[in-house]
């Protein structure tokens, strides 16, 4: 079956890859108002997926995540819409002309087929479809099973109204098989997909980035920390250890451990623990000569809790802080609060992270924050796509030589 | 002693990383001028891999590419300090400041650590090491077990040079100990080398591919093609495949299979059995009806011969010939011999391969030839760089953002 998809997802990448600007603009406005012309269909079969969820007992927040609603398509219909007033990431063409007369043109090119692994929630399906034409990629979506039914519906609503615009069958579809052997198959179709973006959880992620044997973008593990320097101003640090931990816990750039110089570690720690009062803190020794809290043990300082945990360590200087940070950061979002230029340049030039802060929360890490529209995900890795991974990310790029018979 | 080599390197990449332009210019400059001061040193170690070699009974093609003389290193250092001229591939940075005051910097960086395992000629030890300093990374070369006293001696010329300026030691090494098994657990560092280029033959490639957890770009494999469409030039035809199969079959891009339009067969295959006089062809059975040459197995078209054998396949139009094309080949450098404007903008937009050329031969695929300057090898992968990957692929890039308190 996977092997059909594959086949299906080429030949359809093909055509894709070479339509203009206007075609796929065309097609995501086409997706977007089959979306809602068909809402009641994508809800029919959001029941199967909601009254199976709660045969399973499914917790009432995950169950609201799956749940879809005449309101919820108009927003991903909407959100599928604003694709189309981005950038067309396969314009910018470079061309030259070497002594010899040829004429080298470095084309951007779509990768070709883009497979996603991803979890729960049915909305992901539109968007990555919508990412994926917009940059002239078939994609193949492998989501949750809980989500399986209305993942089918939404594939089918948006192919049928590629199809009704001549684009080929094969542009979007989604796996209907969701069990583990199907994912692991679809990890090692090297050559037949080009591109596998996990979006989920730690233990889906480290599955792909294990087993793949097709290329991978590396996406989502966020053990984020803000550093409060000596020089710190009070206020900014308080205000960006609360937003960066509470505003949003369970997302990836959210902060996990908070890193204290120990100059200002009892001025500022009592503050933290008032200001933070719903949040479980656990520090290490040092902290705990200051503030009553638990231990944080080096399991702690590795840990992305997604939740109301916070980790406190308490360092000597800015190069201890990014040691410490390097070693148990995974390369998402740093912070550092500080007045000091020469320290905020030495914590920008050495921590090997997506982004680095200066003064601002960690929580900015995201493709609409720094002006890019839309992601596909927030990349930790340093090849290809570092931090927000928008549509330039999602495309590659050809030499096209011509030539008048030149030889070498 | 990895582990120790990847600490050293680290910690050297971070010094290095941060270096200016002219910094890292007068480190080539102080690399180039030691590899010729110490000449004597690097020759006398060579010596070593010369005895060894003979007594193994290696072959005089082979004894040639290992030996080092007073000429051969001045060409060596000249070639390191070809690289101080080409641009720096960390300036460049774009910056801009979103509606909230954040002011976000879009910065090139060095990847950090970059290994590179590649087989027996010494000189790649100097090549790479250049472009791994100009690109700001600390590099760990693997070499093979031939050249291993003379790639010591190189690293030790060229890391006692950095030392002399004031770089850190680390900047530059070669791993000491040739096994296998060491060769797997470089490829297994994740976290610890950030990028690792294979430089060789296929089973090298392969072998680093399968293993690798670390990020790998994957170079050197082409089994490139030329297509004589209907309406080529014959004189273009001709001169096209002579260079593309004879000028240097051992190399990459180098042609191993030739595609004919059937509709020019007849007229164009007796020339090419005649002009590939010393070549061994090896044709489907529609051109065995034309000219009497051996059979080609399907074997036959997925092989990378890198020698005077030609495989010939007839097809009855382009699109035969490019489904024939990105079914066996490798996605390196594909050619089109045509004067069918349309058939030409199908080959370029369908063939999936990092370098595509009308009427011009593959051979061109390289660094220099595209104007890029030296080289770390051709990419055949999607991912990160595609093509000839120079300086600017050897570095990635990450945010870096200036706030004053901005929250979320």
């Amino acid at each position: 079956m996977l092997e059909s998809m594959c086949i299906s997802a080429r030949a359809a990448s093909t055509v894709l890859g070479a339509t203009d600007t206007e075609t796929r603009n065309n097609a995501l406005l086409a997706m977007a108002e089959a979306l809602v012309a068909r809402a009641d269909e994508i809800i029919s079969a959001n029941g199967s997926d909601i009254a199976r969820a709660k045969e399973n007992n499914m917790s009432a927040s995950m169950l609201d995540r799956l749940t879809l609603t005449k309101e919820r398509i108009i927003a991903i219909s909407e959100s599928v819409k604003k694709v189309i007033a981005l950038p067309d990431p396969l314009d910018g063409d470079e061309k030259w002309v070497r002594p010899n007369g040829l004429e080298i043109t470095k084309k951007r090119v779509p990768f070709g087929v883009i497979a996603i692994i991803y979890e729960a929630r049915p909305n992901v399906t539109a968007d990555a479809a919508a990412l994926c034409v917009k940059s002239g990629n078939a994609v193949i979506l492998r989501g949750g099973k809980e989500a399986i039914d209305s993942n089918l519906a939404i594939a089918r609503v948006l192919s049928d109204a590629l199809c009704n615009i001549g684009l080929p069958n094969g542009c979007v579809a989604v796996v209907p098989d969701t069990s583990r052997e199907t994912a692991s198959k679809l990890m090692k179709m090297k050559g037949k997909i080009d591109l596998l973006i996990p979006r989920g959880g730690k233990s889906l992620i480290r599955s792909v980035v294990e087993n793949a044997t097709v290329p991978v973008i590396e996406t989502g593990a966020g053990n984020c920390h803000v550093f409060f320097d000596e020089s710190a101003d009070l206020e900014i640090a308080l205000n960006v250890i609360d937003n960066a931990k509470r505003q949003r816990p369970s997302v990836c750039n959210a902060a996990e451990t908070l890193v204290v110089h120990e100059n200002i570690a009892k001025a500022v720690l009592p503050l933290v623990k008032e200001r933070l009062d719903n949040v479980i803190l656990r520090g290490d020794e040092k902290t705990r000569e200051i503030i009553d809290v638990n231990e944080a043990t080096e399991e702690d300082f590795y840990t992305e809790y997604n939740d109301y945990i916070l980790a406190i360590k308490v360092v000597s200087d800015v190069k201890e802080a990014v040691d410490h940070i390097n070693l148990h950061g995974t390369g998402h979002s740093e912070a550092i609060i500080t007045n000091n230029n020469e320290n905020a340049q030495y914590f920008c030039n050495v921590i090997d992270a997506a982004a680095v802060y200066v003064n601002a929360s960690t929580r900015f890490t995201d493709g609409e924050e720094f002006g890019f529209g839309a992601e596909i995900g927030i990349s930790t890795q340093k090849m290809h796509a570092r931090g927000p991974m928008g549509l330039p990310e999602m495309t590659t790029y050809k030499y096209v030589i011509n030539g008048n018979g030149q030889i070498r």
